[in-house]
């Protein structure tokens, strides 16, 4: 059950029977010389639907612009500043506290939204109690990473080996291959990637990693490994918001 | 061409051409009993897509919640704050001016972001001289709302005349209805619907307006009229943007 | 009734009547070779004390400094950003609503407030009901234009026809000649004047429009026109502040 | 010169024989039972254009809401928030050392805005220079109470003694009526009055002081009285200002 | 007793007794050649730890780094924005509230916070009101600056004359010298000392103060007499301390 | 070396031989019934301090309140909001790379503070740029947390294997032994210790914990254990901090 697809009254009756909503969250940023600007935000999205659908959670719209200001040097990619996301986070859960939601399973699909989604979360029960919000010290976010699941660590592994790397990485490639196959990008790929360098400052990340790639190799990807992680990351978090949903 | 399909070299690339960029921006708020909380999110992606392919222009990914304040004591609704918005836009364009945009076409679905993104593009000008970037100076914000188009405006006049109303309108109903058949509601709405009211706080907007309707009767809208808004205001949006593009 | 001129004890006896307030808000910006700085602010003034005597209502200093950040590459010119007077007016309310205060109403004197102030009349209704303040749920903004009135548009476009621009307009130029009769300037006007640009960052209005008038022709103003600018101004607002007054 | 009186041309003219600018800031709060609530605006504001007069200076329009967030339990008062002054603050001075001024000189009205004034200014320094404003650090700012004057000190002292108090001095109240002489307030103060209580939250301090009054008997005050402090103030401030602009 | 050498337990047992606590706060700045960056935390610290023996009053971490824009322009300086510290003391004190305390006794060592400090006071009441926290309108901060305590200015007047100056003074660096012997720095100090002028950005404070020192001649201190300012400065605010504690 | 112990001279100095700074921080938070509320900033403070003297490295002040509201509802414990946090850091670290620091070391002694900082950071990054600070791209901060060292870690599950838990433990405990031995704390612990659940508001969170320990025996730190800690936790983190500062 998507929230754009559906009616207020229809929410309505949804919070009658749950108070647990899925928050997919990505970024817009450079992915490698073929990698998709959108990917994170496109796995993240296409997951938390199918683990909206397997578990009758209502999924909202996905927040596709997170924290990735170290790759804003490369043309196209856009982020928020923490502090700004800080606010997002914040403003969403307010209303949807005050609408009857108190689980908010987030559905990430980008390392870098990570710190800043924990600091937001923390802020966010405080700013809650500051509000006077009924039931605010009821309310509960949880962060859970697609890329981070055992299953999908795994088969990563398996077929990649070192390969995976950090960022623009065969997986998260893979799966946005299955989604969309009519966006699969060709390009020789330098082999030579760089890898393990620490990050810093968007020009300085720039300069570490001339391609965009972080370790890997992501002409290793195709759309039928994407397939799998996508199955593996829907099967692992529809069980993991499910127990979420009933922890007290 | 969409972003978030696209790779950093091929955004690279279209800089080369063009420094201009779509972005569409929508709101998560109720449309009424039958229309969907996403209504404006969904408008807006979808015409300026149309619009990004008769243009060859980038289109960014949807802002999908706006300022929608007044709605959010109707249960799923979603809101930024002004501020908060205004500091999204600034995040944004900072990013992408630094990338080398610098002609951003806003394709609004909510006329209750109009007065914040105003205030937004203002902000923001000010925000890039601060921050010394180059050609800060050339860069220029248009807001464009599909729904005052005057060929949509026209349109729905001529299909719904004082039953279009001013929120939950047949007109946006019929472009969802267009786009996505599959989640067209059914329900019995009132015959009565509350019209002509100011708007004040969200608690305040519930009681004047109930069901979330201004004035509006929804059940009036088909797919086939999504189509024909949809159309109109692909084509002139199209010339819209285009002259923006050519204007000093 | 001025609030500035009253006591403490007055305004609390006042709250036993009226919730109202009225509230002046102008700009300090260039209005080209003749118009005065402090244009905005002194129409906004003069015509909210003329309201406040002809209704009976308590008026409140006025605001002098607004959103013209436009205007900034003339010197001189002074502004807040959006988000800055955001604050303000929330800073404000907070503080009269406590007071007992709930119908506040904007005698506005410059369209480039127009935007920001709505985007803070919705910030201010959030905050409100964040702070738990008594009655929060029953406050209202208006904001009122006198330069929108339809007797005083009426009356410009008779005298003054397409010459009446948008900016440094003969009929706010008219009513400071009217209201500071010692203060009118005599300057050769281009007969030239820039017209129908956009408006985008200060250094780019500057460029587009020289001498800072947009389109208009002050030198038509006269102080006997400024006086019938007053006049219906009062008039029709005295009207809207009753009208509002009586609303639920 | 007044500012809100003047034109841009006129402005840049000045600009090429002095970068002083004047700024009178003054308060709207509650003054006991028989003083204006405007008082610190129209105090500093009438002082300030008198100092304007002396030493041809050019005078802002007022700032007349300031920092008296400990007197809004009396209804009418109004305050900023200390960090939202600061922002208008440093907007204010980001537009005016754009437009050439370098020299502020503060003439304020009200003792609780000194010390939110001088963060202002630090901060203000620090934000010129973030901004890379061209001789940001040649900005100067001056606070210049004029209640502190040693001249109007002196006189108060001779005046009143110790019915001179610290809130709705007679001295004060005295230079309204000089200005305002139809606006003589006539009450029966209580002739025990609150005193020497430190200065906490609003409430704490309505409870501390009922009737609004610290330590004063403004009943001493009459309009000639306050001929006299404001020309000594106007005497000793023009005299002030002249030095201010003189020193490296 | 020191909060960071207690339990939870430990203070939840003194808040049965007492609702007050010492905040020591000081600055992390330039104190001429010889004089330490830390010495207005040292000192700080130093005597409100003193006065917590005395007085039995639970003291709390320093705040290290206070307000000194205009220092940073001297290696090694750091400072916070006046905005950044209210908010700050806000945090703080809105933990603290929350866990009982209500009485909060600043002990500061440096002159550049005050304004900021008392800023932030009058902001803090106003935020812990629009969090509805319990007995807000109770708390009450006062600020006691080590320095000025009336003995301790009698001393230095009586040891230095006018080359106590007014920063790196010979007063607080004996201070230091007393607290760490070891740390005792030698370096000819230039015989002429800048002295008077007035205070505005960082770079213009280092071209009018070369050495970092303001009037003042630090190489009259000694650890004696540091022994002596210590001792008077804890006898005196242990007395101001008890005293605040006993008033309503 | 410590910077609050040294002159800006030495700093200046030590600017010619070194761009790196070391930055201890803590939290001052609830430690169990028998840890102390100062235990992440005393544990950070000695480190740093170790590896201060054994690298020649300057060590900053400790930055004592970090991000603990989860805490909060724990008398005596207080916290930073993360959005202020963040602009701590980047407070701190325009001042520091103004001086000409570009490598900043932060020694971490509170799990609950590694988030923020990461946001910090990249927030930091972003606002040297805007600031257009010389070599604001080559800023580099580099989080250490020296319970996470692994040499640290391996001795923690030697001594106490689960017991260790993971908040007021026995290693941190163990450490504030051996530098505090006058404050080690008695009492009985009760035998079930909560463990195991996630983290939400304050309130939740005391709730979950009752005495505030998260799986921890502290009954099993000792002075000597606190040696050991102290030695291999600056060891490991010197060799870390020269080899970061060797790192280009």
């Amino acid at each position: 059950m998507l929230l754009h697809l559906s009616t207020w009254i229809e929410v309505e009756d949804y919070l009658t029977r749950s108070q647990g909503l899925i928050i997919p969250i990505g970024s817009t940023e450079q992915h490698g010389p073929t990698g998709l600007i959108g990917t994170d935000a496109i796995c993240a999205e296409a997951i938390a639907r199918g683990v909206g659908d397997v578990t009758h959670a209502l999924v909202a719209p996905t927040i596709n612009v997170g924290m990735a200001l170290h790759h804003t040097a490369f043309p196209g990619s856009v982020s928020l500043r923490p502090s700004t996301l800080i606010l997002v986070i914040s403003d969403y859960l307010t209303c949807w506290v005050r609408s009857g939601f108190s689980k908010f399973f987030f559905i990430n699909g980008h390392g870098g939204n990570i710190s800043t989604l924990k600091a937001a979360f923390a802020e966010t029960y405080a700013v809650l109690a500051d509000r006077n919000i009924a039931n605010a010290d009821q309310v509960q976010c949880r962060l859970a990473n697609w890329f981070t699941c055992s299953s999908v660590y795994k088969l990563a592994k398996e077929l990649y080996a070192h390969e995976e790397g950090s960022h623009a990485t065969p997986s998260e490639v893979a799966v946005t291959q299955y989604l969309y196959p009519d966006a699969i990008k060709q390009a020789t790929l330098a082999s030579e990637v760089a890898s393990g360098h620490p990050t810093y400052g968007a020009i300085d990340f720039r300069r570490r990693y001339p391609d965009g790639r972080m370790g890997s190799n992501p002409a290793l990807a195709t759309p039928e490994h994407g397939k799998q992680f996508y199955d593996l990351a829907v099967q692992e978090l529809s069980h993991a918001y499910l127990e979420f949903l009933n922890q007290t």
